[in-house]
């Protein structure tokens, strides 16, 4: 833990990789030998160009995009993405399956029925509190549409593998685990994913979007509102969010420079997901919440014998430099959030902070 | 002009102040002794809540609002709101005066037809290029609003006065002139502004919006589409742009403590402009765009005899230290955009390169 510097669980805004932090420092009053901040840059200027050329060409190698996918940079959060799906995908005298895995799923489902329009719910794990994903979900093959939550950050689930949709395209909120694992974009008509967890700071949500999903958009919409509006000006038909951008941009050439690629993350991922498991499930202390075949590699969900004991584990984890431990204030308990700028050191100290606490307090 | 730094007249994204973004610099790392960086820290923490209630503090001083104004931060550019405000606040059944003094303007009242309701166009300047602010405008008395734009960026103008409309409140994009002067909130419904240019980086919006225009907000809304979502949840129904409402808390502070306040940030910005035009006034060389007595105080338009003696003129001021000089790419020619982080020593130092050129190509 450099001086300073805290160990970082927050489930987001999160960790971001310490030399992405750096280099923003460093160059932040004078960007690129521009003689101006990042902040202070034209977006239709030389010095942004090449930072969004880049951004998006780092993210076509790392999820292995071919061309019909346009990556795009949008503001709004995951949250604007919910109503946009359904107005730009769904059309008129269509339906669409949603599979609903938790609080962001239930979300998007309700912007489909703001808008009037017919919402399947295919499968749900409300039954069980969404502590587990969904098996065997019967799929309409007439609908315009699949919708899942890819990482469920509050209850500690994650699709372990994508489902088989046949020629129905699949639109994936990956907020919270882009870039955490590679995987097979082509069933994918929109991925979509707030950068605050994995990508980048708050205030600029990726949309990767398969180009024979822009033909469903409708005219009529509002400008802002329009996918084309964006695919056709490659993110820039008004001032985008160019500092985010630029943040999201440093932590793409981390991904492959520094970590060498969503392999090698997906590697240093199940390892520190596995650390905080296996402990766990030899322990009689902790108790993971989620079902085992559903468990998150980024949200480790758990609690403590009581509540008294989960607030007192917090606070003392709080006063050791640990940060964001405690659960979504809608559930209550513990979390780790491990996203990728979470580094294996951190996992191993926490685990040995846990421990510590076992004992004194078991 | 601090080493290695340029004296910055973008249009937007602009200058900002030099001790905001060495403040941002210096805490990169460890924000407010969080041990973590602002992009890093959650939304939902007491650092950010300190941050963004103090960016509202000081926002509702500078502009003297009462309780009534709720002071949001939002995503998408003022572009969003050019639909959102028709969403929003003109019911079906009624109509909305729009003055159309340029292309933002003209933006605008595109997203109102777009929805099919109701615009009138009460006043334009587009018979003379918009060089000019209309006056004596025929407003409606029973229109729902009247939209106008306060600062055109392109074209130059400025309203020096806000209209009279009696009790029709007034939706005005501020986004070019927002904190620039001094101005009476009570007839504006909705006031909005982009950060980019006198108010902090890209990638958040301000909107002030009077409690009466929410009582007008129709529940059928996408959630992320309705101002209420964002009056009842502080700007945080989802995670804002924690960076960008940062920042502008910083500049907030900046014109607070180091400027004074609006009247002296407005005298400021009446001699910045004053030295630039009283030059252009006596020089046959460079002519300025806009009528006189609608002249912007923070765009200052101008050609010179000929196109490839602007562009001279450009590359010239470019190597010797000057940015953001061309005019924008939908009318050519040039322009001194001169926010308020934009110093005297600035535009002093343009003056004298100003009268060079003249001298050396008159």
């Amino acid at each position: 833990m450099k001086e300073h510097r805290i160990y970082n669980f927050n489930a987001g805004p999160a960790a971001l990789p310490l030399p992405v932090l750096e280099e923003i420092q460093e160059n932040f009053l004078n960007f690129a030998g521009s003689g101006m901040s990042i902040t202070e840059i034209s977006h239709r200027s030389k010095w942004f160009d090449a930072v969004i050329e880049d951004a998006i060409a780092r993210t076509r190698r790392l999820l292995k995009l071919d061309d019909r996918f346009h990556v795009l940079f949008l503001q709004g959060g995951a949250s604007l993405q919910f109503c946009m799906i359904p107005m730009n995908l769904l059309p008129e005298g269509k339906a669409a399956d949603y599979v609903n895995t938790g609080t962001w799923s239930t979300k998007a489902i309700k912007e489909v029925k703001i808008q009037g329009k017919t919402v399947n719910v295919v499968a749900s794990s409300e039954d069980r509190d969404f502590a587990y994903i969904p098996k065997n979900i019967p799929f309409n093959p007439d609908a315009a549409y699949v919708h899942i939550t890819s990482n469920n950050t509050i209850k500690g689930t994650q699709w372990a593998e994508f489902p088989e949709t046949g020629s129905v395209p699949i639109m994936a909120d990956m907020s919270s685990d882009m870039m955490s694992r590679p995987f097979d974009p082509n069933p994918f008509g929109v991925i979509y994913a707030g950068a605050q967890k994995n990508i980048g700071p708050a205030g600029v949500c990726m949309v990767i979007i398969r180009e024979d999903m822009l033909a469903r958009v409708p005219q009529n919409l509002p400008t802002m509102l329009k996918y084309t509006t964006f695919s056709e000006k490659n993110s820039m038909f008004n001032t985008p969010p160019c500092f985010a951008v630029y943040t999201l941009q440093l932590v793409m050439k981390w991904l492959e420079e520094t970590v060498g690629g969503l392999d090698k993350m997906a590697a240093i991922n199940e390892k520190k997901a596995g650390m905080l498991y296996d402990f766990m499930d030899r322990s009689e202390f902790y108790r993971g919440t989620a079902d085992t075949d559903s468990r998150s590699r980024m949200n480790v969900t758990f609690r403590l014998p009581s509540e008294a004991l989960e607030q007192k584990f917090i606070q003392e984890a709080t006063q050791a430099g640990f940060g964001g431990l405690k659960g979504h204030r809608s559930v209550g308990g513990c979390r780790a959030s491990i996203y990728n700028a979470t580094g294996i050191d951190a996992v191993s100290a926490l685990v040995d902070f846990m421990k510590t606490f076992e004992k004194r307090n078991g």
